[in-house]
């Protein structure tokens, strides 16, 4: 359960009232206050075994509804076993869908992955190694390339889309049809050198870290809530091209970990931030 | 508070209502699970403001015994605002023992800092510039500089002992007198190059990164429950005082991490581990 | 070229004078001088081109041989488009393995990738997608095992051998046969933990930090030459089963940046150490 | 010596012979080509034992200066043991200024430290401490503060000027005093967050890392040539005061590793960027 709500007295209380009183057990609990804004927001994610639980799967939310109703919470209810359908948009790079493919295939990425959809031909053995249908989806003058991508995802019933590389901007319509539901990977240490050629940038200015952002997909470019970054360090001897070379592991194990989290229902997204549990 | 027992249902709700009961507002909880070793062992971390709770101070561990009492639990109930009483041993060595003072001065590092003492007499200065009382406990003839430590130790009602860079190993007495209560600073990635001369040995092996750890001192040398652990990447350039330079910053980083997480009361040690919470 | 002797004045410009005599640029050149043992060693490595050089490949060594003679020096010249001979080892687990497969394929491991060979049957697909033979070679009752290794590393001439997870132990004569030209890849930070089941190891002993570290295999298990390292942090919270799966990743990049300094030419063996530029 | 010039033939060589016709030894050399504008540019720190050279220190300029105009080279000779003059320049927060100090003090920062200036006159007893003089010059209505501190600088005969978070904008004036001579310490991962407050502004963008930055001084605020950084992660836990806590320490080491470079005279300015060797 993914909840949130304005801070208030007993909330943990309710929450920890409803798992007992329905024999359950409680195996993680995370929460997590943010006073920013002026006023106090709750937020908490309980994990709780249902072995034994008082409740079917489709009574826990009708049930904990009177609680949720008590104190204004918007309520998540996720099943671990129940793998979220998703799909990977990629471009003509294949670090990024490949780690993802590999991780998949032995078992690091708990997702029900249908679908890989590129606008480049080349992933296709790749994706029939590990067992992966594949939708080559080339770019044509018609301009309707992204609509019979839209139709992909909407025919495969994606519920999260990882761009592994995707260079091709999404419209507002297809964001707009997936609410946190569309991670990108940026290869910068968001907010420097967002848009495009960032490692050239960050050579032209001459830094001596270059990073990768994780972020879910927003109308604004390079805008969106943040789930992971991370940096490396690189130094005179590094030009474009090897600041590239080492950013590929960077992106790639910095996309894996956010798409990790999202799978894992340890993300909850507030304004443009997000709370990773 | 600081709780731990064997996993039972309730644990979660009987805590949360405790504190609601007595109108308490929880701002921070963590809990962890461990089944390591065939049995489930219950931990939580649970902090709640007094403003406006119903209990006082003296209050808190009487009215919740009932509850511990039916789930066995070991509690500890600390207070933010009653900082722990702390004495700092060092040597010759001043960078850990000087990071500490300087964060204690400008009030980075929360506790009631009593007394300096050392078996060399260099660090009057730095602690008479920030205020804080230096005992020079020199290694004498008779074997009884110890007893005369533990005698300043007492004397300043210590609860807390930081060994930064302190170069003499203490008795099963000393240890047995303050048990999870001394926190040392070993220069290696521990368990690897425990003993003496820790940078040489890294260097006759060749090893690539250097490392330090934070532990609570026990009757076994290097073996005690880590509370904090980091490594920094050397390479075949660095010789041996290199590597006891560059370790300098990680011992002090670590050792400071260690003693910050102790005095906000996140560590709970079972075996010879910790929780930091 | 690749260069080590005793510490002598004017190795350097001997060596400049003769890139330059035969009209050569030097690209790249490091240097090294090792002091630990009483006596100096002096370590390089100049890289410069070939376009316009006054001598032919086979003529650089014969040619440079009094400039060595005089000062002792080992030579080893190598040409950076002539790609090493390299198979690599495997059992069950895959992420070693298709880390450097997918880098091969994108061309981000530059060596000629000869065969891939293991006890297991489960990689053949993921090998037959990038193109690279797959020999499957069980372990079997009559012992002959890592004979057939051996031969079929000797047919396909590999120059460099990658234990990728590799789960068997070679025997000295196979490890004779290839002298710094066997990576491993040992899931711990050595010396900390050698030996089996090292995440089991480090979860038992509490650590906050686990590693990985690549090697030059010896006769000596995990006591090889150190290549590289890494670590990464983890908590009270990961059982060995969440350190084994954050232990993928490090041995995983740890492994392919250990091979790509082999491949670049940039290791230097002396003693149980390297010199990595 | 610190060299550079345009890429040619027997630039290597040549600086070798001149070392070894003198009966130098060269203890550490480092050279980098830079191909980035269209044009090479060439980069070389050599340094060499005097013992036993055939030039005195004066000579050394003079006679190499036939080799240096024959390439176009800027030559910059300096010697281990004359350390550079430096001030300190810092306002209220003292955990730069007191690690600089506490690190010259135990003979870790190897400079001719002459003053710290400060606009506030917290740090006069810690500065007693170590032995260094200790100038307050608090901001007036005159607007001559700036001026007073240069007449200080100036006084002291400084060559290198550290900003240990000093918090007043040095004009044109000052900065063109001193050029790549001031070394200033931002705290955020650069070019994102320049100006004021970054640790607000990191936080209102939800990212996943703090950093910081050293960089010197030009007139253009926070846009100068960067020498160092580093990032270390934070979460939805921290709030605007935690970043900070946590960024003192990244300030400060940044900020010493940067001091330390100059101070080894490791560091080559070109257009906004560095090389550091």
């Amino acid at each position: 359960m993914l909840l949130s709500c304005h801070d208030q007295h007993g909330l943990v209380a309710a929450v920890a009232n409803f798992v007992v009183e329905h024999d359950g057990n409680i195996v993680h609990a995370d929460q997590h206050l943010d006073v920013t804004g002026g006023e106090a927001v709750f937020f908490q994610r309980v994990e709780f075994e249902l072995d034994g639980f008082g409740l079917g799967r489709d009574e826990i939310e009708p049930v904990f509804a009177p609680v949720a109703a008590r104190f204004g919470m918007r309520v998540d209810v996720r099943f671990t076993d129940q793998l979220v359908p998703t799909a990977i948009l990629a471009s003509r790079q294949p670090h990024c869908l490949a780690d993802l493919l590999v991780r998949w295939a032995s078992e690091g990425l708990p997702c029900d992955l249908r679908v890989v959809i590129s606008n480049h031909p080349d992933h296709a053995v790749l994706c029939e190694a590990v067992g992966v249908p594949y939708l080559y989806l080339p770019v044509t003058d018609d301009g309707k390339q992204e609509t019979r991508v839209l139709e992909a995802l909407d025919g495969h019933g994606a519920e999260l889309v990882v761009l592994a590389r995707y260079m091709r901007i999404l419209s507002p319509r297809a964001i707009g049809a997936y609410p946190n539901q569309i991670i990108n990977i940026h290869h910068s240490f968001l907010p420097a050198f967002a848009g495009a050629n960032p490692y050239r940038q960050a050579h032209d200015r001459g830094v001596k870290l270059i990073g990768a952002t994780a972020h879910y997909a927003t109308d604004e470019l390079d805008e969106g809530p943040i789930i992971d970054q991370e940096t490396t360090r690189v130094s005179h001897r590094d030009d474009v091209e090897q600041m590239t070379r080492a950013g590929r592991d960077l992106e790639t194990r910095v996309l894996a970990r956010a798409v990790r989290a999202h799978l894992d229902h340890r993300i909850l997204v507030y304004g443009r931030k997000t709370v990773v549990f």
